[in-house]
């Protein structure tokens, strides 16, 4: 019969799909130039030369079976040696072919590593705010998302909420450094506490508590900083990649889980993925793709794009009275609204052609995120936008 | 805590992978050219050129968002748009682009159909013989495999078992034609027959039996037969589509559910398959390889080797006392054992440097598949080796 659980699901439009409909709608009548839209996480620098170029020489180069037979089922070994070479030279943990699982990107990638390491009925402890997408896909698993409340100070973990959330029913913890929708990164300290925590849980409970670590992000780190690699810092890692940001190919459907060495049934994470995936009807990205990527995966492209914007609109932002914790990372930022009611600001925002997304789904009231993976010369010509907004709607 | 239904699921090897790892160490002893693996459904024809070409020029002619960036989480419109006036030039039925759900091949269209016309706890009825991964497919939703036993003198429909086996815990019919072992088509007669059984118990037991049409071999059709559109027959369809046998792409993953327009909820059932996405990680196929294969999807490799092979194999197996249906479609055939037990049979068979897939995993005891997409050259020289086979081992 059909399922009435995804019927229902129809119901619950999406506001970030809901923003971006009408941002398409508006720029039909004014000019989609004049439209302020930031309601996308969609890269806008284009993917490097150098991948185009791969896949062209593929087609030249190999035969039709060797560019387009199927993949052994636990991937590419082009892509999985390419992928473990690199993390192992880049991060310093020891990762073999064996240990990587290509996926159709960080949400395959997640699909995966949940259903690899929780149960039904175990609880998943995510922090706020968080990605919207992580209700769907730990809930489809048939374990629970429970939510630790945002430390808005700084937006790194509330150690304290989460000590009290984990239970003997915890099965794993999903974190996104650098995070969307803050744009925050954890800092080492804030690892290292949280591996000190779950290692400490882990014992108290007797039972391996798993650190799922979403990390498209990585890669795009402002004043040269460096994203600490998650994995270092507790062996039940398992690592959620995707090249949609850094090489700007979302819609290629690429990514990766890497199993830390060390981790519980190491060896057999891989394998069992591929049992999963035998369900769920993935069986692997595109064998061009991981062929194409394994040459150019320690390329990014020039995301320097999301360090000016990030600058251009934190100082105007500051400028204009607003709370905001400053990005290290990623093409989000996440301030404070002026008023309690994130929708209602946002909406206000619109007759400035100004399009914000409330927080409200992000698991936090009272915020808004923008994504500027926009044009730097359209950022800079929202400014003006952006404080006839401020100053009209709250002139005090 | 570590999944243990997929860890145990890894003791499990699959009978057709040891087949196809013994043939590669078998090849490194003597050449592979001379061993007569006929054990993999890996298509073995060339991709039409017109491919290579169309990714090449997309890459030349797109921007890099527009051939890189997200397709809309129902899939690109492009594909969808050439797909439905595709099936519906071909097949009469007036398929919108709205009705079309690309998809990770046909294993991905399989779990998404599943999930979207059935809920854990239902029975899934398919026929054997059948292709093992049905078991994975439908057991991970939850729901239910229940096989009809084979008719083997002719390979269709066993309709006095199936009108037993339907019941009101049946949420659908899974069905494989041109079929895979068998190579047997269904024919019109049979497909008729099996809608009326269909409407009937649907009207018996208050409830609508969705169909669902697993179609990957549907262009391998021999004697310049056509193969009957299942979708034309019972409105309740869901085909399930994948271009990786027609134009030899499995490893890019690319195929389709096409909803009948007059299905229950046809207007839903493709939002709902985005739903289902969202947890299950899959979230389309390669935005380049839907493009591309929208500019070629009416041709298809050529095929002709497959009936070349199909009628060397054929004429050679009747020859030497086979009983064997002769194959309508695909690049399998499905003879009966020489002994009771294909296991020992194919056993033995591999002293003559045969590959041959004993039947038991394909729910028919005694009988053995040959997966025939391999040279004609190959297949010619394979024929004194069964010759030899029968002669040494089955004298009487």
């Amino acid at each position: 019969m059909i399922s009435q659980k995804y019927k229902d699901m129809l119901q619950a439009k999406s506001v970030i799909r809901n923003l971006s409909e009408y941002a398409t709608k508006r720029g039909k009548e004014i000019g989609y130039e004049n439209v302020f839209d930031y309601s996308l996480g969609n890269p806008s620098v284009p993917v490097p030369d150098a991948y185009a170029q791969a896949v062209k020489r593929l087609h030249d180069e190999l035969s039709s079976s060797a560019l387009h037979g199927y993949s052994p089922s636990l991937g590419h070994p082009t892509f999985k040696a390419a992928v473990a070479a690199s993390l192992s030279r880049r991060f310093g943990v020891a990762y073999t072919p064996e240990l990587i699982f290509p996926t159709s990107g960080a949400a395959g990638a997640i699909a995966h590593a949940l259903r690899a390491v929780t149960v039904p009925g175990e609880e998943v402890i995510t922090f706020a705010p968080y990605f919207p997408e992580y209700n769907q896909y730990v809930n489809q698993t048939g374990a629970i998302l429970k939510v630790v409340p945002a430390d808005t100070a700084t937006f790194q973990i509330n150690f304290e909420a989460l000590e009290a959330m984990i239970s003997e029913k915890t099965g794993a913890i999903l974190i996104n450094t650098p995070n969307n929708p803050s744009g925050i990164v954890y800092s080492e300290e804030t690892i290292t506490r949280l591996a000190d925590v779950l290692t400490r849980k882990s014992t108290e409970y007797g039972r391996d508590i798993f650190l799922i670590s979403d990390e498209p992000y990585r890669e795009i780190m402002f004043d040269q900083a460096a994203c600490p690699y998650v994995s270092k810092y507790y062996k039940n890692t398992l690592s959620c990649y995707s090249y949609s940001k850094s090489l700007s190919l979302p819609g290629e459907r690429i990514g990766y889980v890497a199993v830390n060495p060390e981790c519980v049934d190491a060896a057999y994470l891989v394998p069992m993925m591929g049992q999963i995936s035998r369900g769920i009807g993935h069986n692997c990205p595109s064998s061009t793709i991981q062929l194409a990527v394994s040459e150019i995966l320690d390329m990014t492209c020039d995301m320097s794009v999301y360090e000016r914007n990030m600058n251009l609109l934190y100082d105007k932002l500051t400028e204009l009275g607003f709370t905001c914790v400053r990005p290290g990372g990623t093409f989000y930022i996440f301030p404070r609204a002026l008023e309690e009611d994130a929708v209602a600001f946002c909406q206000k925002a619109l007759n400035y052609d100004l399009i914000l997304v409330p927080s409200d789904s992000f698991g936090v009231p009272g915020y808004f995120r923008m994504a500027y993976c926009i044009d730097t010369e359209k950022v800079e010509r929202s400014l003006a936008a952006l404080e006839a907004f401020v100053k009209n709607e709250y002139p005090n």
